[in-house]
């Protein structure tokens, strides 16, 4: 007589992400029950199991279920013509007389319902889940009043109930200055201050908080004060940091204990060193530095030398990102940014667990851990990264199943 | 009574391609009849159509069906390791001493089945076809021997029986030097066109000719001996020209009257006026350019500028571009290379038909072309171009089905 489990994949191949590269494991299964990992190892040294179902992968491969730890999921509207534009040439003054920037998706996704907000956003979460992707942060920041910015956070965590998928949800408030408080900005995060985080926390539709630290954003002084207030409600930080310019941003983060400073193309030396001693996760959005045509690369090498933990995602979003493939997300950071295929593999998997601070339950192929994995159709782990359109999704199963 | 087709799509909003632009028609419809469009324009100037079957498209978009005018899409084995050691920083003499870069492409190929290569090439034709292609250039040229470059060519004409695509095969013998005929390149030249072109043309295995004109490939006078052969078959001609100096080949092609000259991003402004004159396409691959991390850009104001028409197409290949997503490949073309919406879209279908020869037959929405039609749930042409990584393809037509 075994171990009961409810199901048991054998005959894979592994790459289980622990440890501190891929985790390689040749001859591996994995054992699931309740929706959890019992084991994931070598076949040889597994105990034997009782299971209700047994799948023969044929050796493909299993990895860890994909993460996506920055996307703005969430928004109506598209910004397609913008973008049209701009290649005929428009200026931003013009592009911005036609309606565009972000003030037009902030326009449509006011106007938008819940529902409105989850239609629009199921075809992006589809295109995410078809490549094995289990688990979506998905940010507010399009609503930029109270009742929108709840609205898009309902319709984010919708989205984990009519999907099998796990959405983290993060409160973007600081993303840009809504035109009614064009000029006073300290009076907008005073009011994001005083009423709308502590009504997002107290509604409990947030499990993180970020904003926009940036000369066209806000200055490091706003955002310390949305980071004190997210302390207050016990939610923790993460940041949109040195993406067009170097504001310290990353710093002030880990001086905050962030998750996460995300972008970092203007990173500086002393925001890496403040990263690694905080453990502050870099998460690198290749997608908007291609499609904004970004030259100036993120400090790659100095951050693995400082040991920061770098994750991917495709920030996903109407303006600057309309990426909805985390594994082109991997195949640019490879291309645009050299990262190696195992950066890029830990950067959808472990650090992007990590960037969520929910390491603890995802991100590798580990007893105790969800069991949220991908199998591919694949004969090295190098091929999620080095192929660009092609799909190599055999399975996904996400909470085991 | 109104006049007999087999297929009437209404309410369909198109972008004929007809003319100088998109050919925008706001409320169309298509009507097809034995595998050809019989009317495809305004609603309001139709005839009175007798339909045996009638799609209501709900105001979705209709475009010919893509086409892909340059792929390597059979070959054996991928180049996933050696992608792998380049971001370990891996140099090129170690990748070759691996077992790397084309040549092993070549042994895969040289020991593959013509089974094996259809099977292997299977879902890179899919993953193409699902984005509403429906004809794809595929070239021989990992055979590099008469029996597996004749194998190759037979294996590329299978996928059109194995799916319902059309393929244009092109004779690339003169891609890259064989081992068996190493610093002896005019003997294999000789070969190539004393047997293998007039072999493979006797089999009725190839639509065109093409070689790779590069420091690293032919030169202009082997080149040339390949277009005189062609010209002998009676084959129209391409050429991989410019790719990674400047070789002026494009001007010696245009001298043949080439359909196509392609990469094209060192080429010179008599190049360009050649292709002027000829009316040869200059086939942009903007897949191979990110890959490559290649820096400089084809002349694509120049091009404009001298009324050159231009396509776009993956270059799907296992060493420089292993894209097989033409919707990205548009994408790249206006990010990277800052080409217009119509641009993009106009090189996929019109342009790309010219860069085959078939404009006569594929290309636009016009009576008496085949009815190829990708019919897209999108509310513009340009969403097409703008979204990376989210196919909207709502059905494909091809051959009026
Ligand atoms: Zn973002
Ligand atoms: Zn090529």
């Amino acid at each position: 007589m075994g171990m009961r489990c409810d199901t048991l994949w054998k005959d894979a191949r592994l790459a289980t992400m622990v440890g501190n590269d891929l985790g390689v494991v040749e001859q591996g299964l994995v054992a699931a029950a309740n929706g959890a990992i019992l084991y994931a190892g070598p076949a040889a040294d597994a105990p034997t199991f009782d299971a209700a179902e047994s799948v023969a992968c044929d050796g493909r491969w299993i990895t860890p279920g994909l993460i996506d730890c920055h996307t703005h999921l969430i928004h109506a509207g598209d910004r397609a013509r913008e973008f049209e534009m701009r290649l005929d040439g428009a200026s931003y003054e013009e592009i911005a007389r036609a309606g565009g920037g972000i003030v037009s998706t902030m326009r449509a996704t006011r106007e938008a319902s819940e529902d409105d907000l989850v239609r629009a956003a199921l075809p992006r979460l589809d295109a995410l889940i078809a490549e094995g992707v289990t688990t979506v942060e998905v940010k507010s920041g399009y609503g930029l009043d109270t009742a929108s910015e709840i609205r898009m956070l309902r319709a984010a965590r919708r989205l984990g109930t009519e999907r099998p998928v796990q959405i983290a949800t993060t409160f973007l408030g600081a993303h840009a200055l809504p035109p009614e408080y064009a000029g006073d900005a300290d009076s907008y995060i005073a009011m994001l201050v005083d009423e709308m985080l502590p009504e997002v926390s107290r509604l409990g539709l947030a499990d993180a908080v970020d904003a926009f630290c940036e000369g066209i954003g806000f200055t490091p002084a706003q955002t310390e004060l949305v980071f004190e207030a997210a302390k207050r409600a016990g939610l923790p930080v993460k940041l949109h940091a040195e993406q067009l310019s170097n504001q310290h941003g990353a710093a002030l983060a880990a001086r905050h204990g962030a998750l996460s400073a995300d972008h970092l193309e203007y990173l500086d030396n002393a925001g890496i060193a403040a990263m690694a001693a905080s453990g502050t996760v870099a998460t690198l959005l290749p997608g908007a530095y291609y499609f904004m045509r970004e030259t100036h690369l993120p400090p790659i090498d100095a951050l693995r030398l400082a040991g920061v933990p770098i994750a991917l995602a495709t920030d996903c979003n109407p303006g600057t990102s309309p990426l909805t493939s985390l594994l082109l997300a991997m195949n640019m950071g490879a291309t645009l940014f050299h990262l190696t295929v195992a950066e890029c593999l830990t950067g959808v998997t472990r650090n992007a667990a990590r960037a969520l601070g929910v390491s603890d339950r995802i991100g590798t192929l580990e007893a105790g851990k969800r069991c949220d994995l991908a199998i591919w159709d694949i004969e090295r782990p190098a091929e999620l990264v080095y192929r660009m359109g092609l799909n190599p999704l055999h399975a996904r199963i996400w909470s085991g199943r």
